[in-house]
């Protein structure tokens, strides 16, 4: 068999240990190297592959490619860009197997979520759609662990932690605060359509009573009456409450509750996200004083705070893509599967991306409490393995030490440009 | 000498290291059990006093106060509840006084920043306007780090590490989307008066170009021109723009950027804080994709991030604080030191209450870089190694292990109550 190169690229929102998949192709690919040449990384995803911009991880000493495991973010940068169909943008596909071919490529990595599934479902069918022989294989990643076929996605484990971390944190906070100042504390998470990480914040809780209070999900309608009557009772029993709040929280009709615009008392209109309004709510209806806090880029990108379990799925996956390959497979994702037995144990398998491109997985309703302001025992039981263990970076000057690389480009061998 | 009883309270915002001081005065207290009888905390600060609502920290076990060391947040709760003066209220100082008498005790440790240092004050004064003898000594902390005479404030260390790490963290976030999507991200830290929590985000940065590439400071006058021509700059030679806002950030006449209300092309007024604030006139005027974070009480609970050398001086100034008292000391704010040479030491000194109740200390001028966006390299070397070394809590389950108290009340003895 010839020896070819392979490529891989980093799509969508990154994550805390997405650069753990990263190094998992990387140094795989390395102990294969009478059958894989150099593995070429695009700069911003499939975008490199258009504009011919790679870059030689060959370059990378051993030692950077290893720091990966510990470093967040998307180290050769990432993209939101979906290919469109061959009908739609032939152009595109030719201009991919131009670059292919000049740089000899034959694997396809592509490490991303649902969109970019799809992305790689359509390389995939490169080899028999325009004649040009590659295999394509995706990675799962997303901290919006919305992919389905997979027990759960690389990314999730460790912004769960962090979200279930940071909700025991600020809640012993306002439970100091309540008698004379805060009451509520709202927590905005991601997950425009699913609500996982906020089911998450539910870790939080040991025992009866602990915070958070309230879970809202973009699975179940947002009633502002049930809501502020759980506030209420919530802060009578506490003496205050705390929600997690997914940034998709919304009303029956689809209308998010971060869009709703709740016109205070003062006429004031409240733009912005679901905290907010909802802040603005409480503080309008129920008078009590509030903190909210918008987590944003800080939960995905917290590898300080990364779930062990998290940083070795994601390295795993990252791993079987390679040896996938090599094995002659194309067009599947790694999968995560869940062993049964008491002890959580999971192993790898594989879906075809033909059934998993644009496809979400919501939460289940039974992990969804009756009144559906919190998570089920079942959820408990599904969230609490993969938030175990804590994966820390090394330290220097008390800020983590995370591997920056020389991203030595590749020589481009193409006379034309291609504008993406 | 007979045989006394002390009270120990904590005050206004909490930390995520304030449950070491009190581990510091609890264990030292339990050293010199033939001078101090039982260590009581106020349940909520002051309040606890004022209502006679005591807890016995002598039914806690040593492994529970051991575990306050790790703790975030306020174990006995705190307040913002400021004494009035004599004068105004002397009905206040009264009910302390039956409530001290009551309960024998002969020694006052105030656990708090600007407000509980006047507070404290007022009780040391106790002894000569009341003719009530008690020792009054003050414990500082606050995140804010704006307290005079002390070199650096317990609370503050912890948040500064947590603003550089999360800085550092989202930045790479950024920098790996910035070729698509986000372009611009805000942090808006903590920080109404003065400028030490946006400035530790300076932190983050290891070398030129590294982000954050502005800061702002409520130090410094807000200029929108030249604050927007600061970012397109970043924009422009680094594809990103991270920026860490202090919520206190103003304009030159005092009105707060959050408060500016800045209208965007649609008419509406965006309400809230300073990151959105700013968001918003940085996609009006230049029009870039922006995400943006509010720490808000993450930042400060953050324990799970504590810098070592922040929770290792906040178990000291608690310690001290009782060894002050028994070595006589009156109306006294225990400080930290820094003392000279090139590797960073300090010791531990006093100041007189007199001279620190609701004095503020800002951000000197040359911490600050000439344009006013950054910190200077004398900056850094203050900053740095308050943020030094990592203490890492116990973790079951994913999640911290936080020590709950019993919190077992003293039997009241007074028959009147106190509204307060």
């Amino acid at each position: 068999m010839p020896k070819k190169n392979a490529f891989y690229a980093q799509s969508g929102g990154v994550t805390a240990v997405i650069n753990a998949s990263a190094c998992g192709v990387i140094e795989t690919a390395r102990l294969h190297k009478d059958r894989i040449g150099k593995v070429y990384a695009g700069r911003n995803g499939i975008i490199g592959a258009l504009r011919e911009e790679l870059i030689d991880t060959g370059k990378e000493s051993a030692k950077a490619i290893a720091g990966l495991k510990t470093t967040p973010s998307g180290a050769f940068g990432s993209c939101r860009y979906k290919l469109k169909s061959l009908e739609e943008n032939r152009a595109e596909y030719e201009r991919l197997i131009e670059v292919f071919k000049a740089h000899n490529i034959g694997y396809f990595f592509y490490n991303g979520g649902g969109d970019s599934a799809d992305t790689c479902l359509k390389i995939s069918q490169l080899s028999e759609k325009m004649g040009y022989p590659i295999q394509a294989i995706h990675i799962p990643k997303t901290v919006d662990n919305d992919l389905p076929f997979t027990d759960n996605c690389p990314g999730f484990g460790s912004v769960a932690k962090y979200v279930a971390v940071s909700t025991k944190e600020a809640s012993m906070d306002v439970a100091s605060m309540c008698e004379t100042s805060t009451k509520v504390f709202i927590l905005e998470v991601m997950g425009r359509h699913a609500g996982w990480i906020a089911a998450a914040g539910g870790l939080a809780a040991e025992q009866q009573g602990d915070a958070p209070h309230i879970i809202l999900f973009p699975e179940i309608a947002f009633s502002e009456d049930k809501f502020l009557k759980k506030v209420k009772a919530s802060v009578k029993q506490n003496g205050y409450c705390v929600i997690v709040a997914s940034e998709g929280a919304q009303y029956k009709d689809g209308t998010l509750v971060a869009a709703s615009a709740h016109t205070d008392a003062f006429g004031h209109k409240q733009l912005g996200g679901v905290a907010p309004t909802l802040a603005s709510l409480i503080k309008d209806k129920l008078g009590y004083k509030y903190h909210w806090a918008l987590a944003d880029y800080l939960q995905r990108s917290a590898r300080h705070i990364a779930s062990a379990t998290d940083v070795e799925q994601a390295y795993a996956v990252g791993k079987a893509a390679v040896e996938y390959a090599l094995a002659g497979k194309n067009a599947v994702m790694v999968t995560i599967e869940r062993g049964t037995g008491k002890r959580y144990n999971w192993s790898l398998g594989e879906a075809p991306l033909s059934k998993i491109a644009n496809v979400e997985k919501m939460m289940p309703r039974d992990f969804i409490t009756a009144d559906g302001f919190g998570i089920t025992e079942k959820a408990q039981q599904y969230l609490a393995p993969l938030i175990q263990g804590e994966s820390y970076p090394e330290y220097r000057n008390g800020v983590p030490v995370y591997t920056r690389l020389k991203l030595v480009p590749v020589e481009k061998k193409l006379e034309k440009s291609f504008k993406v």
